[in-house]
């Protein structure tokens, strides 16, 4: 597995997600990487990313998720243009939106895989499908639509 | 309005959840209310729930949505039932499902406000659908599936 992560390839300036932003701080961090034609990512909650006492609380997962997408969405558009995540103009997509399915309580304390697959990469969308386990359970699925970011969200 | 929210009458021992319980110091504490017949709730991000800088990251919008769908659902069964909230056995819905829709980039350093409705109440399922708002702009909609907190989850 590659040791650079496809957010560590985002700009600098669009570093700062909550999410998966390697430039914040106080966020998640979220590393998402290619396992053959899937991706994936692995990341353990914090005590207080709590539910219900002693699962993940849904805007973590939703949060994983979500993130997981975009990265992903990245990933594949240098794929599909047979381009290296390093090369200009760099792919930063967005979420258009983001369904997730709760399947079962996610437990909190044990790291969280989630897994993503292309569903579809047309134009400037691209649909991934992801899934969470924990402790190899399936414990939440979904799906995220991603865009690549319009010009007029670029910092100024 | 009334100065109690709908989290505020969740158990304690329920009350720990990163997105609304009041017992969760390093969360989010969003507190919904009833608003006529739909139900609302008002939050400021703070600054590191950056998205693209000058945006909200999606995770921090799906997790308002997500509780405060389930925080109207236990109003709403609450009400169905024709009683108070801190009557008993207390309601607690727990997310089978969560859609957002990203409808515009939802700025950062503003109040956002979530707009709640029942859309369906049936046995132990109620469904949420929720609006968010910046400057009065629709920025997300979405849809929560509540249902019962199965009796499995109770901590312990």
């Amino acid at each position: 597995m590659e040791t650079k992560a496809f957010q560590d390839y985002y700009p600098d300036d669009l570093s700062h997600c909550f999410g998966c932003g390697s430039k914040n701080e106080h966020g998640h961090q979220l590393k998402s990487f290619w396992d053959g034609d899937e991706t994936v990512a692995r990341i353990t909650p914090e005590q207080h990313h709590t539910a219900i006492p002693g699962y993940v609380y849904g805007g973590f997962v939703a949060s994983i998720i979500d993130c997981h997408g975009t990265g992903t969405a990245a990933a594949a558009a240098y794929k599909a243009e047979n381009r290296s995540m390093d090369s200009l103009p760099p792919f930063r997509f967005v979420t258009a939106s983001l369904k997730v399915n709760y399947r079962k309580p996610t437990p909190l304390g044990v790291e969280l895989e989630v897994r993503g697959k292309v569903s579809e990469l047309k134009g400037r969308k691209v649909i991934v499908t992801a899934s969470v386990f924990a402790n190899g359970e399936l414990c939440a699925d979904g799906e995220v639509v991603a865009v690549q970011m319009p010009e007029n969200m670029l910092p100024k």
